[in-house]
């Protein structure tokens, strides 16, 4: 019925094209950890690693994934930082790169980021900035990170003025998604990253967005080959996305619907609301925006609002949010151009709108500001 | 006579390829700033500029760039650093990058440095991490930056533990490199960017280094004339190396010739040393070992010595440096893999010597730590 029933759950391997590195493999499955030191071998030979992580996963998975690069033979350093958004900052990426730099990690060294998309923005950056670039592996250990983040090559920290706003373009060596990682996760996190998977069903595969829905209890509860089954589809629909336009100059632009107004509303928050329920909130928003400047079929933004429910993520923005701070933020946003706020429209779900801009086709755009004040004023 | 004398001295382009960005022009002549609206426009062509220079060089140039810039009717934001060594650091990097999020700088944005080494390190970091990279531009104004530092991508700033060990390689849009704006240069700062001519001239034309001896005079008073010949010759030098080998994975390491102690010198004198002076001095040292070691022609050394000397550089390091102080700076060098400490070494002046690294060619190589130590002893 659904497009996630129909898929095996042996390990797979999806290839992403890079320009701005080599092109390199995620390999998803549950146990393919037991892969990892003849990937390391392959795709990232190195005089020494970096394992670097959250105090919380370092306690869960950090000895044992130690021990198993360790029989490669070559120095591991762990390194830790207390986890959450809020040290994926500025002063922990100076603290991971000088710790590094005092245990005399040279530029034939390698970072591993074991975590969630904290630890892989926040790892892929020191990689990215020490001595000018060492090799970045991704071991993805949240659902966010398997679907999303830890494939594409960004990488980054928050800054006081916003999130993700300073950083690299850093593709890993690979991306290794063991999905048996995952399954000791709460619900709530697991429903986080699930926002993503419905981004990407909304934005290029309806069946999929209909897939997570339908199995959203056995993706909550931590169902092993659920879960493999919708991270590969993740990371096709990323790769192919990003094999395609890694800089984002064009069509990456898509993998952006709802974080728009998703960043925003997070901004507003003080960054209580979680990503991705912000995210979710965003979706249903920005169809919203669509539906209401007659580019997005009607129904759409209800459709997504259904599946979003399904995953257990809220509908609707925290109460006490202040409009004229959201907007406010909404013009910071990175994405700004010329002053303009730029958002994602969909066609319907399964297909992105896009218009165009001097021939080329445009797959954000710039929206009257009365139209984005209406739609938040609605909720 | 020598080579430096025949060269034609109108503004001359030189071509750098590049794969971490686009290929770029690195433009040389007196005067060429009245070409910058038209560069501005073909290679970085932006809603908005940000000029990035030191407090010294922006009094004394910045409204003359920020003027001619604004000719293309787009805003430009000056910022300024406090000058020195001392500011290329992350903090300086900190408070540039949120000033410009402030500003309102999108990923539409360009950045263009204005002034000597530091500047064009520092802003080029600035820009490579800046929402993940946004063009930056090379206007350099002293003679080392000219020579050397604004050709090749390099970008960084220092942390305690050493130099340039945090950064990026962030290829400008283009090199424009008005000799008139060094005109002003006091001889003592024209002197530290003669040591990278030097050493240009000793890893691969011995006639070049023959000719900035010759011309010293007229190069440490500031002829213009002289001064662009040079800088042509340095620049192309450099960027057939880099065009080569970009990230510095083989035939770009023979640049670092003279740096490794050069490094280690500068260091440990607490950064009072020079980089030109502490280069100058590194590259006479890592003459003499390479003799030591039977490698080097007898002689090189003393004629990189004469050649350091005429263009008003230290021909040894200052007293009272700690031998195993340095020693231990080596060891901690970023060129440092698996433990070496890496030397580029001459066959002769104008020649780099190339060992075999299973089958690929070698342009640093491991040396004892006795020879080493011997080299440093006999100062």
């Amino acid at each position: 019925m659904s497009r996630l029933a129909d898929m095996s759950t042996s390990a797979i391997r999806v290839d992403v094209r890079s320009t701005v590195g080599r092109d390199y493999p995620v390999l998803v499955g549950p146990g393919t950890l037991r892969r990892l030191p003849t990937l390391l071998s392959e795709h990232a030979a190195a005089h020494s690693y970096a394992l670097v992580g959250d105090d919380r996963v370092m306690d869960l998975h950090g000895a044992h994934v130690a021990g198993v690069m360790e029989t490669l033979g070559r120095p591991v350093h762990r390194l830790t930082f207390p986890h959450g958004e809020a040290n994926k900052n500025r002063t922990e990426w100076i603290r991971l790169t000088d710790t590094l730099l005092e245990r005399g990690m040279g530029r034939d060294g390698c970072v591993v980021a074991l975590g969630g998309g904290v630890t892989g923005d926040l790892a892929g950056f020191v990689a990215a900035s020490y001595l000018r670039g060492i090799p970045v592996v991704q071991l993805p250990t949240s659902i966010v990170a398997m679907v999303d983040s830890s494939v594409g090559g960004k990488t980054g920290v928050d800054v006081p003025l916003g999130k993700n706003l300073v950083g690299a373009f850093h593709p890993p060596r690979f991306v290794l998604a063991d999905t048996e990682l995952a399954r000791t996760l709460p619900p709530e996190e697991r429903s986080q990253g699930l926002a993503e998977a419905v981004k990407h069903g909304a934005i290029v595969d309806a069946s999929y967005m209909a897939g997570v829905e339908a199995e959203a209890h056995g993706l909550l509860a931590g169902s092993d080959p659920a879960t493999t089954r919708m991270v590969v589809r993740s990371v096709e629909i990323k790769a192919e996305v990003v094999s395609r336009d890694e800089m984002e100059g064009g069509l990456r632009q898509i993998l952006n619907f709802g974080h728009t107004l998703g960043h925003a509303l997070e901004a507003a928050s003080g960054y209580r609301l979680p990503h991705g329920s912000a995210v979710a909130v965003g979706m249903i928003l920005e169809a919203r925006l669509g539906e209401m400047l007659g580019i997005t079929e009607a129904g759409t933004a209800e459709r997504i609002r259904t599946a979003v429910a399904a995953v257990g993520l809220p509908v609707e923005p925290p109460a006490g949010l202040s409009l004229p701070h959201i907007l406010g933020l909404l013009s910071r946003d990175k994405k700004a151009r010329g002053g303009e706020v730029r958002f994602v429209l969909l066609k319907r779900v399964g297909e992105v709108f896009s218009g165009e801009d001097g021939g080329a086709p445009a797959w954000s755009h710039s929206v009257p500001s009365d139209a984005v004040a209406r739609v938040l004023d609605g909720v």
